[in-house]
């Protein structure tokens, strides 16, 4: 199937463009429909429930919004912990490491994608302290997985034209583009979802990915933009503000000299200590929760929602009584307090005219929050007690919550924690040099969460621009490169990034970049280990079926003996799916010798080798032969990958590793270099390599 | 030497960091330099030129043009003809050839890099049509090697620490920085420049690259904002307008609906159209040029750049006539006509209060054409016949220009034409439906540049970033995306970029990402030619020498013979370079027979086969021998590549590509699948390939 005519090709750049048109179109219209359940539940929720505290029925307030919450994040729990256990965590370790090539099941599955968008909308209207975000990225690349299958097997839906997209590279790309479309989606940031694909999610990247991954984005920004525009007029209910720039503080100049740069290193200083303390004491955290879901059932994982769900709603109750009432602003346009929406002045248990500023930071949605936090020309809105505060209960909360079995973001509870010492780094500085220093706290803020988010995820260019499109200050930009310099170089001296870590404690085989000093110091045949399970070129089928059950290896040498001069020679490489096909398939020979007339390839068309979608697939236990057909035999010959990846087995590893992550293989065959009578040592594949500690040796299949 | 210790590690990253550092600070400074030297120069020129006119002492005038452009013009082309013909043209497709892996000589050579400087200055403030950001990037990429090896050898500048950075893939990485900070450094755009190292120029990305590039960019725009501070008191003469972002229409509101869709979707396919136009006609004009200059000397050269310059200096001088005189408008705050300084209104040969609307475009420095194409607010300050006439000339005059040789960039003139047509295209909206459309002319404009920069050049994310950072309206992007999405595909549908196009033209091997799918109809041994040249382990000095006089070739392998069996064994790969060392070392052997006590490896150090910089190296002929040690032995086992990347003969080309391309290597070794007596039969290499028509097959080097 090598051969494809020229209208083939233009089907399948069509079809490529179409299936990246349509995940964009979907993501978008995913996104505005769980902004809009999220901004209108919590919204009202928090409106009902101030009214109450205001009209001094305190106790049905605090019940109301206990329930509330516990019932929204249960049912985001339920759907998890029941329908889709893949659906919890932010998502973004995952599809990060799908894209790395590990095949984990269920990531990309239809439900999924149905737990992870009514999940996180449970659990972000739920109160939990989490964003959307990850969820969102990781929704988004269900969707293109979803679509770059054509639809689900099990509901029967699929389309002819996809054969040509039966691959791992193409589905890996729209994925790609999926993971953009997400971020894109998630922050409305378009050229920062590229980025973001390119920086953190993707493992192989190609120029021309580049192109479509930014056609996507573009489209989800146009879906959103058209969707903002039908909410312009209030027909969304609670949600319409902020326009296609979230936090637009565009028109503030910015306006400094050497004088910053102390606060400013400060803030990257603080943001990689915190950053890197938030990972380690969250790996602890995380440690304890995976033990604690694995070795109990489905109803510890609803028990572990309950009590962060009290947790949370407790300190969102409590916390608001430690804060100050402050006389309202006057020279502002806002109504103060904000009553009627979430807004900037929140009246909680204040009298009128007055505003408590602690409130005005918990009781909001988290968009507002962060809007109320990078807002400028409120130089005295908080007081630094309400932020400390704020700020201890957000890092406090996101270290608990992210790790609970509910689809949790973690983008917005690190910014808004960075934003919070960010606005204080800002009013110390307005306190100390009155006229000095010209930067506003709300660009503090911003700087503040960027050196946070730098410091716990690691991204340098993706943040900065996402950083920029959230808040359209290109001024600023100089500031926020350097503060992330800062926080991500200290972050890294210490540990992963949270997305990483993640990845290291589910033990996922990731395959990293760049080689590790130790692999210079081996040879490929250095780790060798466990004996090699070879096939012969025409095999009986009661072997093929004993080697397929005895063993889980992915694929086997083909070994073509010449009995004449009783040497062998290394036919090619045998894929344990397609053995399985061929003996569903049930072409066999009745005996060893080749009958040349007897085509076995017409039986079967390349389709019958395609890939199939997400699902576990056939096993050698869906294959039934009755004892008759287990004396013949198959002829691996037609059906063999003929010139397999080699390398010798004198090589180092980290050459030989060098072009197996670079060429994205799964199987790389180790010949000998001083013919030893048989042509291949072993096969290396990227399992069993011990991913949290790097030093052990990688296995060897066969 | 593939044992380090820890600290020589640490030294490496920190050297690493450092050297990144130099790039970005000294790129930064260079570009200041440039830019206060063009804008001064070519300012005074033209106000002291502009002042004649308005004096009616035109023949003055005219004689005073004429003779400064051709004095600059001729000056740069003479130090291109006689110094550094390497410096010629904007320099971006050699960078991106030689990160691709060409070594043309020359190409980032001091004496390049001082060309390039000076001569930039020369010809952009000579009047041609041409940009100076082309020269930076080349720039910036020659001051990464030099930094890269620690200056030249031959000004005996070195450093013992750069040890460690004399490889391929550390001096590739600089560069891909020094490139992505001559980019920030030409439009003061550092998130852009890295997108355009990443989209346009580099061929192997890695993303801790991409952590490295942003770093060197960062320190570009701290450089170049410590330079516009120190200039903003107006001790720079005329240069200081424009602070970090050059052309800003931030504060423009940018309200769009549905009935703006046609005129940008009409832009997108205009620019498609005219850029592939622009890459054809070019190509033409190309082709003759470089066989003007290839058949005749370099008086050739010159007098070509000769007849350039008085073409350009006479439509400048010619074309204003035809111009309209218009009333200043009177509701701004700049003065007008703008006298002082080159600005926004020229007066030309109007009357007091009144400007002439084609002088105001033909008039000014390039930057502050773009800055009265892109003004908003400003919807009747041109004519369409005047906008005409300067579209028809720019199109035209960067046509001719790009390829005299002089250091000329395309990006402004590209830029500059797009904007022309773009603000036409506003005007036409704003006549058909006054009230309708919203979008201002200036930002039509920006739509333009675009669309012509997507058309000729065919980036996307790099350009829509580049001029986000232009302008700083985070709210055109949408827009931007759209038109940059339809040019691009255009464009592609007919030709390549400019810059590929000069590439295919000079013939250099590059190797495109993806594979062309005849490769797919041959194996490795298909593209077998000339016959095979091998060195046995322990090889007679004669045999050596005779070899590397009779081929060209950079690599050989490596035979051992076991006489008792008979059989030969690859032993692996040897590299010109080093065989040359060893012959220049002369540490022979007198017999055959392989003397396990005499160790060679102890007189050369790894330093040795380290490549060196720039500039041709050791030859053979460098290599003086008696007829005694010709007589003799030498043991290459030591100094071979013991494990060279292998395919099997029977591979696709696409496959064997694939990985040659993947990994960035210079030669794969071809070793036959069924042994027939020998080990090897070929060595791939990219030479030989014939890049224009990707249709003949490989050669084989051997």
């Amino acid at each position: 199937w090598r051969t494809r005519s020229r209208a083939q090709i233009l089907q399948y750049i069509l079809l490529k463009w179409t299936l990246a048109f349509l995940v964009g179109i979907f993501t978008g219209i995913t996104a505005f429909t769980i902004n809009l359940a999220i901004e209108n539940i919590s919204g009202y929720k928090l409106l009902k429930v101030n009214e109450y505290f205001q009209a001094d029925r305190i106790a049905l307030a605090f019940s109301i919004l206990t329930v509330t919450n516990l019932l929204l994040a249960l049912s985001s729990s339920i759907l998890v912990a029941y329908v889709a256990p893949a659906a919890a965590g932010s998502g973004i370790p995952e599809v990060k490491a799908y894209l790395n090539g590990i095949d984990a099941p269920d990531i990309l599955a239809p439900k999924t994608l149905f737990v992870k968008v009514v999940g996180s909308i449970g659990s972000v209207a739920g109160g939990l302290d989490t964003g959307k975000e990850g969820p969102l990225v990781h929704s988004a690349s269900c969707i293109a997985a979803l679509i770059g299958q054509g639809g689900s097997k099990r509901y029967h839906i699929s389309w002819s034209w996809l054969r040509y997209f039966k691959n791992d590279r193409d589905r890996r790309d729209l994925i790609t583009c999926g993971a953009a479309a997400g971020v894109c989606a998630a922050f409305r940031s378009p050229v920062g979802g590229v980025l973001f694909a390119l920086e953190e999610v993707t493992s192989w990247w190609r120029s021309s990915l580049l192109w479509r991954a930014f056609f996507t984005t573009a489209l989800v920004s146009v879906v959103l933009q058209t969707g903002i525009m039908y909410c312009s007029d209030g027909s969304c209910g609670l949600f319409g503000s902020g326009g296609l720039i979230i936090y637009n503080i565009g028109d503030v100049s910015v306006n400094f000299g050497l004088v910053e740069l102390l606060p400013v290193v400060t803030l990257g200083v603080v943001g990689g200590v915190l950053g890197c303390l938030f990972t380690f004491i969250n790996g602890r955290i995380l440690r304890f929760y995976f033990a604690l879901h694995n070795n109990n059932g489905p109803m510890m994982k609803i028990l572990h929602v309950t009590i962060v769900s009290l947790i949370s709603t407790a300190l969102m109750v409590g916390l608001p009584w430690l804060g100050d009432c402050i006389d309202c602003p006057t020279d502002i346009d806002e109504t103060c307090p904000t009553t009627e929406r979430s807004g900037n002045f929140k009246q909680f248990r204040c009298p009128d005219g007055q505003y408590n500023d602690l409130a005005s930071l918990i009781f909001n949605v988290n968009d507002d929050v962060v809007r109320n936090l990078f807002s400028v020309g409120t130089a005295n809105e908080f007081k630094y007690k309400s932020l400390l505060i704020y700020m201890a209960q957000s890092y406090f909360l996101a270290l608990i919550t992210y790790g609970t079995p509910v689809p949790s973001g973690l983008f917005l509870p690190v910014m808004i924690t960075g934003a919070t010492y960010g606005r204080m780094a800002g009013m110390v500085m307005r306190s100390l040099n009155s006229g000095l220093s010209e930067l506003d706290e709300g660009l503090y803020a911003v700087l503040g969460a960027a050196s946070f988010l730098g410091g716990a995820m690691r991204m340098t260019v993706s943040i900065c621009v996402i950083l920029l499109e959230l808040t359209n200050n290109l001024f600023l930009l100089p500031l926020t490169m350097l503060v992330l310099l800062i926080s991500k170089t200290i972050g890294d001296l210490f540990n992963y990034s949270v997305f990483d870590q993640i990845v290291h404690l589910k033990g996922l085989p990731y395959l990293e970049e760049h080689t590790e000093p130790y692999m210079k110091h081996l040879t490929a045949l250095d780790v060798c280990g466990s004996p090699l399970v070879t096939l012969s070129a025409v095999e009986s089928v009661e072997n093929v079926v004993d080697i397929l059950q005895r063993t889980n290896h992915h694929a086997f040498p083909v070994i073509d003996d010449d009995e004449v001069t009783n040497t062998h020679i290394l036919y090619g490489l045998i894929l344990r799916s397609h053995l399985l096909v061929l003996l569903r398939g049930k072409q066999f020979l009745s005996s060893k010798t080749m009958v040349s007339s007897f085509d076995s390839t017409k039986t079967f068309k390349p389709i019958d080798f395609a890939k199939p979608g997400s699902g576990k697939g056939v096993t050698i236990n869906d294959v039934s032969l009755d004892v008759n057909e287990l004396k013949m035999f198959v002829d691996l010959h037609p059906f063999t990958n003929t010139s397999p990846y080699t390398v010798l087995d004198t090589m180092s590893l980290a050459k030989a590793y060098a072009l197996f992550r670079g060429l994205a293989l799964r199987h790389l065959c180790v010949v000998p270099k001083i013919e030893n009578g048989f042509p291949i040592v072993g096969i290396l594949t990227p399992f069993g390599c011990n991913v949290e500690s790097f030093r052990k040796p990688w296995t060897w299949e066969s």
